[in-house]
């Protein structure tokens, strides 16, 4: 358990740094008064983009890496092209920390709104590969905009890649009541990736009898997301699967304003870095229309990585409280939340 | 409008012949008494497998070639190996003969059953490419089996592919009430194939002014998709994302046993085959408790591929009948719902 934490901050675009501060707010008022917490703001995206050209340049990224943790809000602006940020900024961070852990936690909480009928029961948690898959940026196009442009993605995958994460899921599965772990991935169409996959999974289950394991293509997981939620515990799946199925379990949780992820580098080389699943929200931004637990709850991830259990089971149970007595009708601000928030866990 | 129907029929495994007896019964009971249909069975598929090791022989696929159109049920089997009938067999068609159009209508029918909770309306077209994409198999793996595996999986996309889809897809557009195409992909990570696909709806759209335009991350189309359903009218999308979304949109509207597809080759260079979305379902086979009402939608498909648009629309009524009058109470076997929709086509 750290006694104090150095932590980088990214607010970044749109709603980012609103919901940043809250995030700050709530992290502030769970910290035991012995441990030091200081904060160095990194001005990344769309603003810097625009005055500099420049998304993560090498002096940023070596100053980022020396810090404990990192705490994103969001990144990415109408006005900057699709792509400029996600790749050179956000995407760079996970590669170049090697966040092969991308951890997305999905609970339906008590009182708290879902768009399916009967209110199962959702508590499971997504492992997303970080590190490879369709995300490498491994692709490009020739005779672009011409009628005989051909535009390529490759997906890689490798052994070492696969394992590190499949056995950090297991990991996890093994911790849990349930001990079930299920592999997403679509073996029947992309063989080669899926089979690496599956290969992989099947071995490394041999070590942790006491966990079933179960696979599903991605569009049948699809399907039992939302017909069968209950039926997930730990899920392990590739970055793009992962990216999409993760904002499936948000929509069915009450939504991304509540969806928490960390970017997890489990070997602690560089730092781990949290935040919410959701993305920047410009049409909402300035508007105190935030909701601010998704980045609350990424800051109770933050501090678990960091060995601060107690603080973080605290976190975790001031927003169950408050969602608890959430009322629709009467929607608050974001300072607001974030004010509530702050005073259950210091409370 | 076809005098005659020379239909292949590949039945192929689980449940894929039970419901593929209730489409041809269905499909007898609506035509005409002047339109000939003559159906030629293939035998592909696991049996077929096993005995001979062959999944789609040359020969075969000449034969299949000749044919004004293609029913199958469905494909696969625990027994063999996931890949080999997918790829050696179901997309081996879907390539050689050039289904770019994945046709794919989502209708949320009266009376029938829906995950969410305060039963939205639901009535969109997914049109999925089939024949680009992630699916094109090119992809190897190298040192298999040891820890310095590396796998890869290449999506290939074409000015050439993805022109013509989109185009198809705004001219549905055009051709429906509420005029609106929303073209789903990754361009903020897969920015090489995800520009291609935008650049190409930005251009196609000129064209058609009355056509509203929309995009959205694959990962965002999920969460609308069950937040806000009713927001889609034509998806225009890429291979994997389509098979992942059509899947979710099933879901969502009373499950595989009633989503239809077409793998349109709207040239007609080659005959189009329709086939439930739903797969062999091997747990249920021989217990008639398949639903054939997805093998039934895609006749209807088929019917309106073929010039029979009146057809069609007799069967998507009794369809719509026959569901308004389902009692999940009193499960009625495959048969009987095949008898059922027959008797309502013909009377
Ligand atoms: C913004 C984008 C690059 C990112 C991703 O695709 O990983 C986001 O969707 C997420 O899930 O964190
Ligand atoms: C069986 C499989 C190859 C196929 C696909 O991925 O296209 C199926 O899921 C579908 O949607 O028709």
């Amino acid at each position: 358990m750290a006694r104090s934490i150095d932590l980088a901050v990214i607010p970044g675009d749109g709603i980012g740094p609103e919901v940043v501060a809250e995030g700050l707010k709530v992290l502030t008022a769970a910290l035991p008064g012995d441990v030091k917490l200081e904060t160095t703001r990194y001005d990344l995206g769309a603003t810097r983009w625009h005055a500099t050209g420049e998304t993560l340049p090498d002096a940023d990224l070596e100053r980022l890496a020396r810090h404990d943790a990192i705490l994103l809000g969001a990144i990415g602006d109408p006005s900057v092209p699709s792509g400029v940020l996600e790749r050179g900024l956000l995407l760079k961070l996970r590669f170049a920390f090697d966040h092969y852990v991308n951890l997305r936690p999905s609970r339906l909480f008590p009182n708290t709104p879902t768009p399916l009928a009967g209110r199962p029961g959702i508590d499971f948690v997504v492992v997303r590969e970080g590190t490879e898959g369709p995300y490498v940026g491994n692709g490009g196009s020739m005779r672009t905009g011409t009628p005989a442009e051909v535009a390529t993605e490759v997906s890689l995958n490798t052994a070492y890649g696969v394992e590190r994460v499949v056995r950090d899921a297991f990991a996890r599965a093994a911790a849990r009541p349930a001990k079930k772990l299920t592999l997403v991935h679509k073996n029947n169409v992309l063989v080669h990736a899926g089979h690496l996959w599956k290969r992989t999974v099947d071995r490394v289950a041999e070590e942790y009898p006491q966990v079933a394991t179960d696979y599903l293509h991605v569009d049948a997981a699809t399907i039992f997301l939302v017909t069968q939620p209950e039926r997930f515990d730990v899920i392990v799946t590739d970055n793009l699967f992962g990216d999409i199925i993760t904002d499936l379990a948000a929509a069915i949780t009450g939504g991304i304003g509540l969806a928490a992820s960390g970017n997890i580098n489990p070997a602690g080389t560089y730092p781990s870095m949290f935040e919410p699943v959701h993305g920047s929200a410009p049409d909402i931004a300035g508007t105190g229309k935030a909701d601010p637990t998704a980045t609350v709850l990424s800051v109770a991830l933050l501090l678990r990585h960091l060995g601060h259990e107690a603080e973080a089971a605290r976190i975790e149970e001031a927003v169950t409280a408050d969602l608890s007595g959430r009322d629709a009708a009467a929607p608050r601000s974001t300072s607001a939340i974030g004010d509530a928030l702050a005073a259950r866990v210091a409370g």
